[in-house]
């Protein structure tokens, strides 16, 4: 049904009121009823008096009455615009309507807890597995010190973190000085800074799909658009990469090439070579997500792309988030020199800065020797969990196809055919466990056959207890009627 | 001149090598010498055989030795294209022409500065200026709460601090609820997060004219155009802006009304209720800066937009860098409720949330009763200073003007007539005494005849010695041949 002409006016032969009054009225009604907005504009005199077929001076009056009500107003040059005032606009302002496309669609920000729910969703540490005592010994030197509370730090991040954090990349192998080194708000707000940095409208950016959402929105905010690489085992497909880096000409790619989120892989050391190869071949940079670099248990660490990256192609991106303390919301970027202006200018225009106290205290509990005692502490403690759930949801879940990770705080399981994650995310939530499903994580839209569980966050006593629940959210979906439908569309699994 | 065409080929008639050879040779070259790239795409054999004249067979087997050589690849669909291998391709990544096309052109962080020069460029407070004692008092309690180093804070801020922030604003009369608080990782993130919330591609952002230049970095980087309203002594000007809310359909407008970034203006509440008037005809939203809200020493404060604001269309940004600390790195919005998921959206994909520590820090000074006391004391010092500089400014450069602001951390001088800003803020880097040219404050291209003076950030004995050195500057470049041109192009100053 078309929807009404808002200038449409039928004269009431009956009324014993005079024509300009009548139409003033119609115009009036429509802009109470809202087919009128404010910022329309109206037709000039002369053209809405030959459109209905009534004297121009009809029309001037009948405008003029509403611009003494002050319902309409007249601009040179931009003719008659709608001006409603408070009385006459209902309701308050429709500030969902005014949100931009991107935030007005975002995801929600997960399931929805109860008290009592079992969070294995999120990828948060639980408490217990970050270092208390240490941290708080760093917080107590730190807070001594008065200039870390009279002034700023440089846009790029205090000298004295940019070294602890160049030391460590050293001693992973990867040759970083402290000036290739910005620190960030997190390893979330280095995806930020990298994207408005080198992407813009029209660029393109490649990521693994699935992949975090968190750098798709970061991308997609730049103005860029996100397209997906499929992956298989050990993930992104080489000849899927080099396909999607001739057709799409990107101006970037971001990889979690150790322990990738959602689905834990690792990229082997000639799997990394050939994405290189192909990268520099199309000269295309690489952002390298080194958040879970220091979580693997049952393999040794392969070789960072930074360190086999002849080409200066590679920009590395961490965070403490994963292996230290959520609480600290610090990261960094290791990056060629060349590129550092760049990122310092996108950094500036993003917070201008990052807290002096938060990096000196990262930078005390890296110079103190904590972290290795920390992160040995932190593997075992992973490893146990991760077989505690890996053996709970054996037991508890028949239908799930899980490989167990060799490392990180994920298990990136396959449902019974037929069920969608973001089902068995509801009927989990439904039954006190909250889980992810694999929706959150493509880049394009299309359902997933997945779910994401996260073994780092709840107490290390409720996992078995959280598989249970699973198991029965299962079992309840499969009870049902079967649906029929596609998932993990468009994805290649190995 | 035309570029050359990179795939033009003359045969030699002397040459003794076959015709494949020469025009392998040719292509080869233009690879070399950069004039074809990797990633462009030759004609097809057919095409350019019909092209050169030549026979396809010829182009055949020229592509087929350049293939083998690894400098063309075919692909299914999408035709021949360039890959020079490593070996061909000259030199590092230019990350340069990589960057997006805002950060690349970002203007410079601002002059360069060498030791002993004194600093009047930037907003930042002396830390004699910073309460240094409280703060600490209050870092080395919430240094002892593990809790705060263990865990991320809700994207939307701790309640604590959003308590305290709703405390301070309801006490200077806005009705503002903890709910309708998030905590930013500082003012200038709190401009990105509106950015990311509301603007996009396609939408326009009204700024006061000249204005704060993070304001319209943030509001660019989101996809949005930038317009600015001229302004008068009090601030925007309100035909102007009735003007631009008809004409642009703007999706939202950014106010500093009280001690305006660069000019020290105040608007006063009579323009206040105008401008909201108009705004909230035409539906607008309001971003309304506080950051200088604490620091007026002359006047009383007016009431704020916010306060004055009945239809719920303001979205207050303020920080704790211009009156508490520029170290903290935190600020906030207040914001009506109903637009405060998209601003929490917002947030999140920027950095997830603000680091808790120094919430919990913030909080606690607030709490501690120490903010009234240490503000009566900035607000005396900023005076004392204001003066200090107004005074030397009046005896060592003749020529500026300058209105004494009633408040705040900046003079907003204006120049002799026939200099610019831009050489003004070289003139006097070279003198030793660094200042802002009006330039950086312009949301359009044009030349300033104003400088903005900082007299919170040196020393106070500095303050002297940065007039005279000032003058010295102007002396210099008055005493150069006079250059012609408009200065403050577009601004219409009262």
């Amino acid at each position: 049904m078309p929807k009404p002409d808002p200038l449409r006016f039928s004269p009431d032969p009956d009324s014993a009121a005079p024509l300009y009054q009548q139409l003033g009225a119609a115009l009036r009604a429509a802009i109470r009823a809202g087919r009128l907005r404010v910022g329309d504009r109206l037709p000039s005199e002369r053209d809405y008096a030959t459109r209905l077929g009534v004297s121009r001076t009809t029309v001037t009056a009948a405008y003029q009455d509403l611009k003494d009500q002050g319902l309409l107003r007249g601009y040179v040059g931009r003719g008659v615009i709608v001006m409603a005032s408070d009385g006459d606009v209902a309701g308050p302002i429709a500030w969902r309507q005014l949100g931009a496309p991107l935030t007005r669609h975002a995801p929600p920000p997960g399931p929805r807890r109860a008290p009592g729910d079992i969070p294995l969703a999120d990828g948060w540490l639980h408490p217990e597995l970050v270092p208390r005592a240490a941290l708080a010994a760093s917080a107590a030197r730190v807070a001594t010190r008065p200039e870390l509370l009279a002034s700023a730090a440089p846009p790029q991040g205090l000298a004295a973190l940019r070294e602890a954090l160049a030391g460590r990349l050293q001693e992973r192998g990867a040759r970083v000085a402290a000036d290739e080194v910005l620190v960030t708000g997190g390893a979330q707000q280095g995806l930020n800074v990298i994207a408005r940095a080198l992407l813009g409208p029209g660029a393109v950016a490649l990521v693994e799909s699935p992949c975090w959402h968190g750098a798709f929105r970061a991308f997609r905010a730049a103005g860029a658009e996100v397209v997906g690489v499929p992956m298989d085992h050990e993930g992104v497909d080489p000849d899927a990469l080099e396909d999607a880096l001739v057709r799409a000409r990107p101006k970037l790619i971001y990889l979690i090439p150790t322990l990738q989120c959602p689905t834990g892989r690792v990229m082997g050391v000639e799997r990394r070579r050939r994405v290189l190869q192909l990268c520099e071949r199309f000269r295309t940079p690489v952002v390298e997500s080194v958040v879970y670099d220091e979580l693997l248990f049952d393999i040794a660490p392969p070789p960072s792309l930074k360190k086999l990256d002849p080409a200066g192609l590679v920009i590395q991106q961490g965070g403490a988030s994963k292996h230290i303390s959520p609480a600290l919301r610090l990261g960094w970027l290791a990056a060629p020199r060349e590129a550092m202006h760049l990122l310092v200018a996108a950094k500036a225009s993003l917070d201008l800065s990052t807290a002096p106290l938060s990096q000196a205290l990262l930078a005390d509990f890296l110079a103190s020797g904590a972290q290795a005692r920390h992160l040995a502490r932190l593997r075992g403690e992973l490893e146990r969990r991760r077989d505690l759930l890996v053996r709970a949801l054996a037991r508890h879940c028949p239908g799930l196809r899980v490989t167990p990770p060799v490392g990180g705080p994920y298990v990136w399981a396959a449902l019974p055919p037929g069920l969608s994650g973001a089902e068995v995310e509801a009927a989990a939530a439904a039954e006190g466990v909250s889980v992810r499903g694999g929706e959150s994580f493509l880049p394009e839209q299309g359902a997933s056959g997945h779910i994401r569980l996260c073994y780092a966050s709840p107490d290390a006593d409720q996992l078995a207890e959280g598989a249970e629940r699973l198991g029965r959210a299962l079992r309840k979906l499969l009870a049902q009627p079967a649906v029929t439908g596609d998932t993990d569309a468009g994805l290649a699994w190995a």
